[in-house]
């Protein structure tokens, strides 16, 4: 009977400390996701290690309950999203992406090289610098209720391009790595999948929608909408993986399809506890796989704040100069949505750390920019689309929650 | 960025063939959960194999996944239950589960010895089939609306003073087992522990939130009084299995202390979310370990035959006469609901197993009668609830859903 025990202290102590986190970040003007963050690393590994690491390495409860909130998060960023305004802001979203996938890539591998790595390793750690994690920005941009201004739009279309670029890179990275060459067959093929997933599934699924989504009550279960739709976001999610995509990518094209039924507004009302119980495992297990062990000493902290400088002036400039057909202050804010680095990162860098191409140093320093990335954008943006909304005369949006 | 996707597949699997196993059940006038069982038996082991036997296994994140859906559910049934109602039916509530722990431990203990077990081993057997599992039929009442009748109030308060007695009875036949004697101060401390924790936590937790409940809306997250209730439900079922109960008589408490809130209308609406992606994992997971092969012939089919005939016998036996200063019709619905057996059984089984007291086949019976009784219970339980309430001439419960 006691087996479960203590998975469940486990869960209670990552819940309390999000929401202790959370509410002490917002009395400090900050976004709650920064406080769940930094909780993490108060209670992981690194400071009070009531989690440990093995509870945190993949395929474990706590990383399963991670996963399932980031992907529930996606899809009710899906769920506030329509087709339509994303195919609006389509052709900046699509330079955003390609800029803030390049610009990153082109400076990282610099920057590698002139550690003295030799190029094959400079670009696989470039590749770290690369995939932006859309998990945070959504949920900064959610907090705000900032989802429907058209800088978040162009975040959340540029995030799905910029997604499909990684993928693509990692792949020839890790060709190049290994010696073999690169097959572009094999890439274009990846690459026609994946776009083709991403459209017939977006465009197909919220036109069937948009035609007739009155079967999604038709089952007893009086909750069956609700019940059809998390269904639809667990399978894409798992598809989307398949494709080389990540998970996120289905669960946020299964929230715009289900953004498309008439049902739209009780989903969103349904999502809301599903959030406040699953997101915070997302956020708190990311903060607590920060490892400040390896970073106490001069020299290691140097290069990770030249490493961060690096990676956040890398995509803030594509992203930038991707989005500078609107006006420049939005463009700053799509620059910033697009930096945090987020898990992603952490998952190129175990790549390359088993593949023996990084250092544990360099391992643990792409980690922690990740983070750190992670940590730093929530409050400039808040600040930016705040300040942006102000001088706009528009209403104010509601107080960072 | 894959590591997760395998598992995401298994969530799908798991889901998706609870919402099917509803639908067919209800249209076949059956109770959702019944189908979400069976539905668990089909893509288990026994039967696809879509889910491995390794997967359920304790402590993987399915089974956490379980475990945190009916701690929800427990929770939720808390909250429609208030403390004073629970009162008002203690004194019968206390003779149920009395007699429906002790009729059970004789006539398991009974038929264990006239199958040639000694009468160490056949306590130890018997306790497997004492604690009723209050997870089956606390959805059954749910999902009939039935949570504020009478029998509903006493089931679930027979279903705290089973839980208690069947923790001593497990500390008193392992004692016996291993030849120890029985350490009567011991196990009044524990019984103190217990019947302390319930009485101060239920009491004391109910009686501040009558008093005032309005600081629950006091932090800046606005579900605050959610995520304030939700660690009160993690944290007590922590703690519950520390005094050596079931982690879900701690939800269940949490829930009936937020029912005192009032915010509870609010907090009710918001845990229908919850429950419908969660509480089907624990269904389908219990359908799962049923094991098929192991009853593959005809000796061991008729073995558990007459176990589970036992099994809902005694148990019946127990709650009518313990509830017979209710009228007969209400006494039966009580003996019924206190018939499911479910998890805790099994893990009676297992310690047996694993101490050498169960043989493999006396483990696979037990294991398989516990999940009968699960299984049977739901459908005569709507039965004599709606046969009830429709004599009654009180309006009809809405349509199992």
């Amino acid at each position: 009977m006691h087996h479960a025990s203590d998975i469940l202290l486990t869960l209670f102590i990552v819940f309390v400390a999000a929401q202790i986190g959370s509410e002490i970040a917002q009395r400090l003007k900050l976004p709650g996701v920064v406080g769940e963050i930094a909780a993490g690393c108060v209670v992981g590994p690194s400071a009070l290690g009531w989690i440990t690491p093995e509870q945190i390495a993949s395929g474990t409860p706590l990383d399963v309950l991670s996963e399932v909130g980031v992907v529930l998060l996606l899809f009710s960023v899906g769920l506030e999203t329509r087709l339509e305004d994303l195919k609006k802001v389509g052709r900046i979203a699509f330079v955003v992406g390609v800029l803030g996938v390049l610009v990153p890539f082109a400076m990282g591998s610099v920057w590698a090289h002139g550690n003295g790595f030799d190029w094959s390793r400079s670009l696989f750690i470039a590749a770290a610098f690369v995939a932006t994690s859309a998990g945070i920005t959504a949920r900064v941009l959610q907090e705000l209720g900032a989802l429907q201004r058209i800088e978040s739009k162009v975040i959340l279309g540029a995030a799905v391009i910029d997604d499909i670029l990684a993928m693509l890179l990692l792949g020839v990275v890790v060709s190049v790595q290994g010696g073999e060459g690169i097959d572009v067959v094999h890439l274009l093929a990846v690459l026609a999948g994946a776009v083709g997933f991403i459209a017939v599934i977006g465009v197909g699924g919220a036109r069937v929608m948009r035609w007739n989504s009155s079967w999604l009550d038709k089952p007893r279960n009086p909750h069956s909408a609700l019940a059809i739709v998390l269904a639809l976001c667990l399978g894409l999610a798992y598809v989307s993986t398949l494709f080389g995509l990540a998970a996120i990518i289905g669960a946020f094209l299964a929230g715009m399809i289900a953004s498309e039924t008439r049902q739209q507004h009780t989903l969103e009302r349904q999502m809301q506890p599903l959030l406040s119980l699953l997101t915070p495992f997302f956020f708190v297990i990311t903060g607590s796989k920060i490892d400040l062990h390896q970073l106490a000493n001069l020299q290691a902290e140097l290069m990770l704040l030249v490493v961060t400088l690096i990676a956040i002036a890398s995509k803030l400039i594509g992203g930038f100069f991707g989005a500078l057909s609107l006006r420049a202050r939005s463009a700053t804010i799509v620059g910033f949505g697009m930096v945090p680095r987020g898990e992603v990162g952490v998952v190129i860098a175990s790549l390359g750390l088993s593949a023996g191409v990084f250092t544990d140093q360099i391992y643990a320093i792409i980690v922690a920019m990740s983070l750190l990335t992670a940590m730093v954008t929530p409050p400039v943006l808040a600040w930016l689309l705040r300040r942006s909304s102000a001088s706009d005369g528009v209403a104010q949006p509601p107080e960072v929650r």
